[in-house]
């Protein structure tokens, strides 16, 4: 059994990025620019914002956090978004989700430009990633590829499983596993709450990729000797052992799963990691399309 | 058994698209007005168009076919394009393909604009079409939606084999199929030439949605009783004892599996008339959402 270290990973990743924005500087161009923008306080945005901005001093980036009150109206919020589009210093932007409930999310992420949309959540960007046009990825399935590429894991022709079918994870990545590309050309099935023999799928998988919320859902039963197993699940668990009050558990019961696996994603330092290096990735190469 | 008699079902569907187009016209409005250019004279493509158009007629649609010559220039036809975009009295328009080798495919219906395109290839409308954002879906896929509606077939939870992954077909067929809808909700599975156990899979499935164009390769053998099969396959086979000098055959060997299926396209009589159908419903949209 491997580890598929996606802290490690997304290190060399952020490297890699930082070595490109030394070269950028040293022949004068800008510094990629990432902006956020968050509504409101809630506590695991913050968290979440708080280490995408991290990220960007370590790679060299400029970035611009803009926090805005929960009370904001849904016009002032898409101003917002408009200056952001027309900023010609900024590369790339997230709209932090949720979104108060008296603001229509859709309607914000339709208003970013795709040009700028380094989430890859815009329709025109999602599209051309269907159809095998150049786009951005969403950042947790991009990935996701980029763990299956570094480690070098076969998938032409193998049997993988998709747990959950989000816009954000489990619908791309189903996409992006089946398409024909050197990760890809898996044979792909994608579950979800309706599905009724999740087991039997389980077992027959070479590659699951769960992205389903339900903390140790998947059992060492119910995989297969050899199995390659990506955990996307990131649910916080009442522990009161635990200073913050909290443990983080993923989808996969790593303790016993992971006897049967030949490779398996930690959580957290697995695709937590990797999430954040590839937005970082989305936006150097938004960036560059600039130059 | 039961047969999913598109040929019915098309003529049905074109029957309500013309009593509201009747409406429309008897309350003062426009008649939905479907172009499509042609690049040219290949035979199937000259078939295509040509059934198209006679439709349009049957539905009392205005149409217009623009011919053009196989040795037009790329910016030639970029500006045909340009000219429909721009033309208000037409609401939607279909570029028939293969364009000619000269002819970047991508280049040309990337500038179709959106809300014209009733073919549903643009990657906007793809993606808003996964996104389940209001769209214009693939008039095949769209085609196969409608019959397992208009039949009632129940999908959720049931095990669907999608066998090929074009743009056109498999890939978008698999997304409506496995999203969260009335006739939606299936476990699907994508399979595709790197897939290696067809049979395996195959038998497992309650529904085959086949979109290969290998003639009667689906066999009674790789079906299980009661199966739903979906066969959109359509092949030109050599065939001196009919007076066209060939048969048009299904992906599935139809006498035999009907056998065993509960509900079966015939090829041809299935997905096909259902295709045109749904353009049309398309067109009669984009008119719509116009008003």
């Amino acid at each position: 059994m491997k580890i598929l270290d996606g802290k490690y990973l997304s290190n060399v990743i952020k490297e890699e990025i930082k070595e490109s924005v030394d070269v950028r500087l040293s022949s004068g161009m800008k510094k990629p620019h990432l902006a956020a923008i968050l509504v409101g306080d809630d506590g695991a945005s913050l968290t979440y914002i708080g280490s995408k901005v991290k990220s960007c001093k370590q790679v060299g980036f400029e970035s611009t956090l803009i926090r805005l009150e929960n009370t904001i109206s849904e016009n002032n919020l898409l101003t917002e978004i408009k200056k952001l589009n027309e900023n010609k210093n900024i590369d790339g932007y997230i709209v932090q989700l949720p979104l108060p409930k008296h603001i229509n999310e859709e309607k914000i992420l339709l208003m970013v430009d795709p040009h700028k949309d380094v989430d890859g959540f815009h329709p025109t960007n999602f599209g051309r990633m269907v159809l095998e046009l150049p786009s951005f990825i969403p950042a947790t399935p991009f990935g996701i590829m980029e763990i299956l590429k570094r480690y070098d894991i076969q998938t032409s022709g193998k049997n993988c499983l998709v747990i959950g079918r989000s816009n954000i994870v489990g619908r791309p990545i189903s996409v992006l596993m089946s398409q024909k590309s050197s990760y890809g050309n898996a044979t792909v099935t994608v579950a979800h709450s309706r599905t009724e023999n999740i087991k039997e799928l389980s077992l027959k998988a070479d590659i699951i990729i769960s992205a389903l919320g339900i903390p140790e859902f998947i059992k060492e039963n119910m995989v297969k000797q050899g199995v390659v197993v990506i955990d996307v699940g990131i649910t916080r668990v009442v522990d009161k052992t635990n200073s913050k009050g909290y443990v983080i558990k993923g989808d996969v019961d790593f303790k016993n799963v992971s006897k049967k696996a030949s490779y398996i994603t930690p959580v957290p330092g697995g695709v937590g990691p990797m999430t954040i290096a590839m937005l970082l990735k989305n936006t150097l190469l938004a960036c560059e399309i600039k130059d």
